[in-house]
């Protein structure tokens, strides 16, 4: 097995995207339940979002969502998240929320409609000049609740010639990242239900568009890191969301429900060429903190990651390839839960600590009187949840 | 085959209850679209339930929900329903809305908010005797999000003890009716996830205490006719929430994603002698009208279930009991797709003229203008959703 | 909706292949049961076969398996079909019954055994030649079932390797057709689990290489029709193999679980221009009949498909779309339910006799005597199943 | 966390059941791979099996399975066991491969068929007489596969019946133990598909009676350890099949697909009291080495339940009930999670050598020679697998 001194010099550029939708409130269908301190502005999330990077040194970079984090100045905004030593990164669109999308938003059998959906993705490439992204994520919410509701090659049709008028719009730095989801909001179908269907749409638009891969958007039992595999063999893995479920899309803490698959993944990743700056691919958390703290629940997920990242990185790839030439069924699978089974914590622990950071972030971060002083300071005021 | 004529009489006894609130505006985690129209009082709802029945004659009872609809006078609200030629029926309790249910209700580790859960239901049971309710529904939020998080056994012993408090307050002639649910809005864990966990925890409470199943509320794959038999087997089904779904808890129209499946549930309450009014089961409707309209929507939805009970009515029984002792597995099977496969259509549109309702009750509502009048008279005021 | 009378040309060209080994004893892995009278030889397969066309009209291809089907004159054979009516059709190959493929076949790292797997393609290819087939249909049981046992994938780019070389010796009116599953008999992963995978694999192929979509081979909840929509729209949708489960791959007779489902696929096919002798769409059948009679499980199956073809070409598609321009969800749904819910039955039967072909075609050969006769016939020799 | 030195007692308690049928080739429907000294006799199963334990300490028992483990003289056999430092367990009925058993065994709708299952289990009974066994695990295969084939009320009731007889017939030292399976080898519904089935059944029966939970025998998403604390909590967890799976019943190796699970489980065991001899749970495997090499399998199995359970037994339950009551999420699932992070193998190594075993269990297997030494010396002979 490689040894943790070995990875250090991987572990370094690691860099997770914060998602700023995070930091607020959010919940179910059934409630949203409110935290103490919830942030009430684009400013206040950033804040919040720059403790998790000040304690683990892994999370310099913040998505935003549009309309959620409109605002009036985004240089303003860049620098105020300069000045907390992160970043602006992803640009999510969102056309789910306006009354008009009830039928669908770039697919609507409406012209005019897919014409504001469109726009509004125009919009967001106009903010992502300003705030310095380079990623346009499209999740669309887009699909139908019942058989015969629309037509489902008409959908996908309409599909392509609107992300081609979105792609067309791009900057030469710039990407567009078409995320899949299984089900939800839509129940009959969605229109891009699966990375197949991701694939074909961006890879008819060009080398600037890319698949998403939300670890939480597949049918049950579906083998997660297959997918991470082909897409980087594809060269069309642009990011991931990172969180996981139970049952369905339900948005838990990354590596909670089931840390050997998070594992499992990174191996792909890191065996994929999907690992590191240079690699092209986004690591970013796409999760709810429903009855959990937000901040310390991100502190947990970027952690929970960087500890099976180091496990990855730390498989005895020849051995491996070794046993799987020799026929060696238990041995190969020995070798990789070797690095499983490895408890990085205290290696870990040290290495922050030689490089300035707190041995365990999450017990520095409750020490830190932070969560306190925000809810003693965000009076008043709305807090912000899944609405603009 | 048994003829159509041979089955009027069974199908005139069939009354299926609505719920209030599938008359409000409902949707996903991600957006509440609403309707022209949609009530904003429960006499509103009212109101458009008895439309349904009115057109139908299949609906002659709405459930509430509490707090939903809370009322100050409940005594008025039943003669305002039986003016309309309905009844209300089962009162549904809420403990999944209130800021303390976060971590539980009948469930929580706190007393204090047990107690609260517990006066809660305390105070149905009041309504009830008021509305002249029978059935005290209680489906429960509760569960956990993360492995650790609470001890799922303390918390099934104290469902037990909360349970049993409520029980003993019913009158004799009221029921207690517990549902269980795969997931959501828990999503590690929740405190009665399936048929098992229900029926155990009735039968210690007595007689008197139902299972409700929920044909929305089970993992994927599961064969649901085959749990109405064996509740029927052993006296314990209680009620009905119909709705259906293509993969989890969807919330569509009864018959609307596997109109066979319906069937098949149909066939198994029959057989099972759970069909009638003296069979002790309430037929209710449990569905979320997201993106349709909400007054078609449940007429289509007593209609499907109507239309399968016909057909479910007409299987041969006798020619299928011979079939399995012959050992005819095809023959078998063709017996009971044969009343699947009759369309019934135009002899129930010809009974429900013979019997002075309309042949076509969904055109006939809709010709009716209700729709738009109700759109033209319900402008301004808050229209209501799943909240109070 | 379109009346029967008006579809009655396209059901005349509808031509259903059966599988050879759907006449030979299937199981699971519990028991294999044998039936009275099952084929000994590959013309005791054809001959049943034939029986299913001659009551159906339906059914004149009957697709081979080898090494199961092996025959030492596939001249001869092809002649003793075309006596009995029928010809041969599409060639499977077998590489996972030899134990040299217990680690894989075309993927195997082993390039010995990767050529063995190919020669065998390469031998299907001149049997081809000699029956006069024009598909090779490849499905691998070629995976893994413990992580880390094989690299997903060094496998996936030997598979590419493999294919290009079957590939490039298809004679010009050959194709091949790649078959997904999800997974079974591999249990961590499978080299070619989904229609994205297979999608991909033969897009590099080119031309004459297509996807086969197998209905009983996705994750549970899967929305089987717009897969069947996404590769027609792509122009590789090459085969079907029609069954249908409840569960996993059960195998079960097609339109037994869902018809529902049967009918919203054969809608997708019908709207996507996948029916018919040109489309290059084959229609087959691939089930076991575990405990049922198999002749009569053929004929039961391909009735089915006649049968929800028959409502899916009478649906009223101008009607559907004006629906979706309105955003009229209800009526959408309506309009399809509509063809469903139709009992085309009787509309069949007098079409069939006008063809002089048996009104009940089960009834017709469950009166031949032709199951007694091969009870009778057969007896002595080894019973065909599973093997060659 | 409790260290390790405060749990070795428990550990050493440990004892892991081995099915007599895993050391024999087993596979899937598509092809029983052999291997090289695969038992040809119950007595090299059972030498096989003692080698397991030899090596780890962990398996004392083995189950036999009747009639693949038939005798002619059991006193014998268990003398041969007792020799081998093992001892007989479980015996395992087996009503589904005989070829009348089509239908279903103890729920047939024939008398005669159901009176040859039940004198099977009367069998078993005198076997386990001779073999000193107390548990009669009952697995069945009985359902259909086709909707309308059987009643499945009937049979459930017939179930119950027969049921009724073989416990009548059991000593009062003895058990039956009553495994759920949610499908196969039946596709539409089995007559044991759930917990709640086997538990209504075997409370009907009486204190002897207990419901066995296969670990691979559930829904996609059932949250497992509920059902183990819900059985613990009813005294009715009479034993576990361990194994694990991705998909369906993948019977891989145990802890293999989600060691976390395990883990989980584990959890359960041991706070609702079913760790231990004293608590009447059996711990068992069953799982199918379809191409890794059985004997190493069994070991990798047992280290896997003996390293879960470790770390299990080290969960700081004072601390987690202290978190539940703060309602602190994070820090409850924070110290679950420690637990499970800790890697336990080097303390388990130290402790195997302190009690005379091997530090490295399946090292020391691996270069016994044995394998080598079985491979040559059972040559000729049928391997056994699942038939008699």
């Amino acid at each position: 097995m490689t040894t943790f001194s070995e990875i250090t010099d991987q572990l370094a550029v690691q860099a997770i995207e914060l998602p700023s939708w995070a930091f607020g409130n959010s919940g179910t269908r059934f409630k949203v339940f409110g935290s103490p301190g919830s942030p009430r502005s684009v400013e206040e999330k950033l804040a919040d979002a720059a403790q998790v990077n000040k304690y683990t040194g892994l999370a310099p970079v913040v998505a935003l969502h549009i309309p959620w984090d409109k605002h009036e100045d985004y240089a303003a905004l860049r620098r105020y998240a300069e000045d907390l030593g992160i970043k602006l990164g992803t640009v999510n669109s969102n056309t789910f929320q306006d009354d008009i999308y009830k039928y669908g938003s770039l697919t609507n059998v409406d012209p005019a409609i897919r014409q504001r959906a469109i726009d509004h993705h125009l919009e967001c490439i106009d903010i992502m000049r300003e705030t310095g992204s380079t990623d346009l994520k499209i999740w669309l919410a887009d699909g139908t609740n019942y058989p015969g509701q629309g037509s489902i090659r008409g959908r996908q049709d309409r599909l392509a010639e609107s992300l081609q008028v979105i792609y067309d719009a791009l900057d030469e730095n710039q990407r567009l990242v078409l995320e899949y989801k299984f089900f939800e909001p839509a129940f009959y179908h969605t229109d891009v239900p699966d990375w197949g269907t991701s694939y074909v749409q961006v890879a008819a638009l060009g080398d600037k568009a890319m698949v998403c891969l939300d670890t939480g958007h597949h049918a049950p039992g579906t083998n997660i890191e297959f997918i991470v595999m082909q897409l980087l063999r594809l060269g069309k893995l642009g990011a991931f969301d990172f969180n996981s479920r139970f049952y369905a899309d339900d948005d838990l803490i990354v590596g909670a429900a089931d840390p050997f698959q998070l594992f499992r993944i990174l191996c792909e990743v890191i065996a994929g060429g999907g690992y590191g700056p240079d690699s092209g691919v986004a690591f970013m958390l796409d999760q709810c903190h429903n009855i959990e703290d937000k901040i310390p629940g991100q502190i947990r997920s970027v952690l929970n990651v960087q500890e099976q990242t180091a496990k990855a990185l730390m498989v005895d790839r020849e051995a491996l390839a070794q046993a799987e030439v020799e026929g060696d069924v238990l041995g190969a699978n020995a070798i990789l839960m070797d690095a499983f089974n490895t408890d990085v914590r205290a290696d870990l622990a040290a290495w922050r600590e030689s490089r300035g950071l707190p041995a365990d972030p999450m017990a520095a971060f409750l020490e830190s009187g932070y969560l306190a002083k925000i809810a003693e300071e965000r009076k008043g005021g709305k807090q912000l949840s899944w609405g603009a």
